[in-house]
């Protein structure tokens, strides 16, 4: 890997922003640590770190509803990465295809 | 607003991630505090917080780089924002149209 990704300034968390690859829409906003990140890159689904769980979460392992990786993508300034997927299912544990169903009411 | 957005999970930050209405492009990803975020709806262009600068920042208020709010969309668990915009020249500061223009090499 040539760019190297900024944990320290998210305290070894960088968010990731899934975006799905035929309709580009935007699914979900998790976090990643660099073990995610690495587990990610090798296996070529997405992995993310669950901050209330305080752990490595592959994304779809119990549910089924797996995001397997198109791209890669990071941002200019190295703390920010955007997963392209293929998305089996729903994105969100609701049930609805993005967790951003919801519009805030101006 | 109907919808309590959960500041306090982040430090009194949010991610928000910054979509463009046209293309669907993910053009940036920055934060919002609650300020930030009522300056956004009331005004209807996008302010973030810097955590770099510690302060309130209207997009584009010096490089005329303005993101005109389409919808402002939360997430299942409401600590995440997707900002819908019309952009005004490139969103990021490099001149690129996405902060997002390099793919990580696997």
């Amino acid at each position: 890997m040539n760019i190297i990704i900024d944990f320290e300034k998210g305290a070894g968390l960088v968010p990731v922003i899934v975006q799905d690859a035929d309709t580009k829409e935007v699914l979900m906003q998790a976090y990643a640590d660099k073990e995610a990140l690495e587990l990610t890159l090798k296996e070529g689904y997405a992995y993310y770190y669950s901050r209330s769980r305080k752990s490595l979460w592959k994304k779809g392992e119990t549910s089924g509803h797996l995001q397997k990786i198109v791209k890669v993508m990071v941002d200019c300034d190295e703390d920010c990465l955007l997963y392209i997927v293929h998305q089996t299912g729903a994105a969100c544990h609701t049930g609805e295809k993005s967790c951003f169903f919801r519009e805030l009411i101006k």
